[in-house]
């Protein structure tokens, strides 16, 4: 069980600044994320692109500012779960929570911060008979470690960025990579796309395009991958991994059943602290709602510096706050 | 009469975000500020010192945070009235206002937005008798343009940073430039005091130690001050200029007498959107205060965002409000 003061769910830049929030008041946090890396939105739709309205930014790229944050909050030493979404949570007798992800991480903290944007993203599945009996045995959604797939058979699928650059640096790794797409042309980016043409003509990687993934085979864990190609000719391939990457889609999931008020996938919040009307539960960033909301990045890093100051009283239920400038204190004097 | 969409009373870090989160709903601003120069505490009081929670940068100077804000919202062409205290307020028959500043500058805007920190940074004056005759006619609180004062007979007086920085800068301008401080040494950077003592020493400016301010001659002009020392002996100094640099207090000012609904020094408002309760006025940043209320930049910064959505409609009351992420459109395309 990991013990913290505060347990943030979602990494992305909200859950990120959120943890230097904390660390001024001296409380401790840990984060959770269902992706297998922080920054979320950011990170994993649009990191080479520019944002403009970071207030002392006339310009920075989202992946930048990802790093940022993560250089700044480090004084405060986070810890992360990462590649775990959060699916149960139960209330201590002290008013305390426990909360467990899909992987069976357990956490202990006083108090709960949703920083989960536009929720957790869930990956785009295929649509196939068996799939669900070979998940976890061969067929996975997201590469969390790629050393996983060292010497190993690899089917990847799909035609964005994901596919692409996952084709490219396991090329390096995996015994043998075949990318399947349903089209001639990807969507990716057109580098990207130039690279993993030139690896096949070299014979580095197999690409089999304008295919469909048709079925699954194997007794117990997944052995072939059944390909149908436009003219209904059918491929069969010996493979140790399957790797559908057809995007990703934001899902409130399990914490729509927390007893939250939810307004159109939002948890509504009262803005005199952020807090979600349940004890000690907190929502700030994109997930949260209030009359006037605006889905922004800056807004969300003012949530949290309102929301930790409530926070306080739960970790620290016998001492005042003092609020003090960083001005004045710098950042390692907390 | 400046004609502009909105009228930011303040040119302080929130001011100034302001104009760009104005400028991205297609707004102009003008903004006003009794100091000489932009960027309110930052600039005046803490410059060189670092910051260290403002998202994004693990530690960035005030100073180097005010030139990001500028560089930031050059796009939006934002106008300045610097060096000028607004005064009044009149309402427009339209809703609209006209603002009416001490040196007399009027400025025609539909919304007001009240971003004046801690209030007006008034001069702490020193107590002399016939001080007001002379204020404009050589007794002046700020150095608003060094050029006024070429080869002319200067008296600075005071011991901080302000007193030492212009001794140093007119000493090139002036005829004469006298420093004035009651005591033996200065509370300013001690590089600054060094090279002020190497001055005086190599005759580049008078250095008038242990003595006080006494009296003011003149008729009609500034003529002479009379100073006095620890033992009561007098000198008497031509002079055209008095310029008396004891710090800034800053006082709520004119603002308290517009009908606004004022809580120690602070205006109230709403937090749906930072109004303040008389139609077409909001308040944002360090002036405003509301449940939970944290004196920080970076809520100041959220304030401007969600404050600029709402005084769209004064603008554009026929327009519909597209929000759109800058990433999306880029600062040129809106
Ligand atoms: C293309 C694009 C351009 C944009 N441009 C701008 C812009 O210019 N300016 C701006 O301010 N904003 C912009 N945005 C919006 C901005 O990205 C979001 O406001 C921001 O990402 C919100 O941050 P967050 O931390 O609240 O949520 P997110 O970034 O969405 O992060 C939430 C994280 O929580 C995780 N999570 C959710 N539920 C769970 C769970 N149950 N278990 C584990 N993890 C979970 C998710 O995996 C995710 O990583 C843009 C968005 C897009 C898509
Ligand atoms: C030493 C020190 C350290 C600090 N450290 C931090 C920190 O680490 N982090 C943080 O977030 N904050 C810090 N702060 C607070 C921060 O400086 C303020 O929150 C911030 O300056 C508020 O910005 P603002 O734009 O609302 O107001 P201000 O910066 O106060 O600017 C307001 C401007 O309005 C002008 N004005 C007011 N009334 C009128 C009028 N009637 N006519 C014309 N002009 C007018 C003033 O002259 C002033 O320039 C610190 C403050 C100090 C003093």
């Amino acid at each position: 069980m990991i013990t913290t003061d505060i347990c943030i769910i979602g990494a992305g830049p909200v859950g990120l600044f959120a943890v230097f929030e904390a660390g001024l008041l001296k409380m401790r946090c840990h984060l959770i994320d269902a992706l297998p890396q922080v920054g979320g939105q950011l990170s994993e739709i649009y990191p080479q692109k520019p944002i403009y309205d970071i207030p002392g930014y006339p310009e920075i790229k989202a992946q930048e500012l990802v790093d940022n944050l993560m250089e700044q909050i480090k004084p405060f030493k986070p810890t992360f779960s990462l590649g775990e979404r959060v699916d149960h949570l139960t209330k201590q007798e002290d008013g305390s929570y426990v909360i467990t992800t899909n992987d069976k991480t357990q956490i202990h903290a006083q108090v709960i911060v949703i920083a989960g944007g536009l929720g957790c993203f869930e990956p785009r599945k295929p649509v196939l008979e068996n799939l669900e009996h070979f998940e976890g045995k061969g067929v996975a959604y997201m590469v969390k470690n790629p050393e996983q797939f060292r010497d190993k058979k690899v089917v990847l699928a799909g035609g964005g960025d994901s596919a692409l650059d996952w084709a490219i640096y396991l090329a390096d790794v995996a015994k043998r990579v075949t990318l399947v797409h349903r089209n001639e042309t990807f969507r990716g980016a057109p580098d990207s796309a130039a690279k993993v043409f030139d690896m096949a003509n070299n014979g580095k990687i197999d690409l089999i395009l304008s295919a469909n993934l048709k079925e699954l085979g194997g007794n117990g864990r997944l052995a072939t991958v059944l390909l149908e190609d436009k003219a209904k000719s059918q491929i069969k391939i010996d493979t140790d991994y399957l790797i559908p990457l057809f995007g990703l889609s934001p899902k409130l999931g399990p914490i729509a059943d927390w007893g939250l008020t939810i307004d159109k996938n939002a948890i509504e919040v009262d803005t005199t602290d952020y807090s979600t009307g349940v004890d000690r539960i907190y929502a700030i960033g994109d997930i949260n709602t209030y009359p006037g909301k605006l889905k922004l990045i800056l807004c969300g890093f003012h949530e949290a510096a309102i929301m930790m100051h409530s926070a306080f009283k739960y970790v620290y239920p016998d001492q005042k706050l003092s609020f003090k400038y960083t001005t004045v204190n710098g950042v390692n004097a907390f």
